[in-house]
C-alpha cells in the first residue's frame, strides 16, 4: 500500500497481517541469546516439563509477530515511536515448525494530550497458531500529524 | 544461588540483576529478523527520525533484560510459564554501545485461583541506562508449588 498517516488510520478497521513461521533451530538460537531457561534451550528438560517439549520464549514469539505488522501497518507510515503496552499475554505455547498467522485491529486513535502535533493508535494484535490465540496485546503507538 | 522454590519467593525483594550491552550491529541484526522499521535498520532514516540515531527495537530491548534475570532470579527455579504481561513500557530508547541495568522487584505472590498447585508471582522488571529508565514491566508467573 502507499504510505500512511495519521488521517489514513481507519478506528475499527481489521488487518489481517499475514503468516510467519518459526523452526526449532531459530526457537533454540533466539532464546540461547535472549532468554535462555531450560524450557526454550534444553529438548530434555523440555520435555520432563508440563509443555512436553520445547517452546519458544514468548519474547520470541512478540518479535516473529513484528515483521508481519511492520509489513501490513507500521512500515510505511508516520509512526514515530511505540507507547505503552498493554495485556501482552501468551495464552498458549508456540512449538517449533508452527506457523503464527497475525492480525491487527485498531481499536482508538486519538490527539496526543501532551503534544497537538502527535497522535495516539490503539490497537490489538492478535496471533493463532491452528485458531488457537498464542500471542494478544493492546499496545498505543505515537504518530506524526 | 541455589534453586528457588514458590516458597523461597520474598514479596517486597528487590535483586539486582546486573547488566547487558547493546553493539550496533546487534540492534540492527535483530531488527532485521524481527522489528524492520527504519528507525531500527537504517542509519540514514534514524538520524533524520525525532531519536537522531538508530534506537534498539523494543522487542530487542525486552529481550536484553531477560538473561539477567534468568541468570538472577528465573533460571534455576520452580517457574512453570509466563503469564499476562502488563505495562511494558519503553520510556527512553536504548542506542548502540548503551549498557542496560537491569533490577527485578517482587511485589506480590499467591496461589493461583484456578489450581492450588500452581503459585503467581507477580514482579516488576525495570532497565536503566546511566539512570535513565529504558524499561518498565509489570508482569506475572506461573510456579509449581
Amino acid at each position: 500500500m502507499s504510505h500512511r498517516t495519521f488521517d489514513d488510520v481507519i478506528v475499527g478497521e481489521t488487518i489481517d497481517c499475514g503468516t510467519n513461521a518459526v523452526t526449532r533451530a531459530e526457537i533454540t538460537s533466539f532464546a540461547g541469546e535472549y532468554d535462555p531457561l531450560a524450557i526454550h534451550v534444553d529438548a530434555e528438560a523440555a520435555t520432563a516439563s508440563p509443555f512436553g517439549g520445547l517452546i519458544a520464549s514468548g519474547i520470541h514469539t512478540f518479535g516473529l509477530t513484528q515483521p508481519p505488522v511492520v509489513d501490513h501497518f507500521y512500515g510505511d507510515s508516520d509512526l514515530i515511536a511505540a507507547g505503552r503496552m498493554e495485556e501482552l499475554w501468551f495464552p498458549a505455547p508456540v512449538r517449533p515448525g508452527d506457523t503464527l498467522h497475525v492480525t491487527l485491529e485498531i481499536e482508538d486513535k486519538r490527539v496526543s494530550e501532551t503534544n497537538d502535533e502527535r497522535g495516539v493508535v490503539t490497537a490489538r494484535r492478535t496471533a493463532t497458531v491452528d485458531d488457537e490465540l498464542v500471542l494478544s496485546l493492546r499496545n498505543h503507538t505515537i504518530w506524526r500529524r
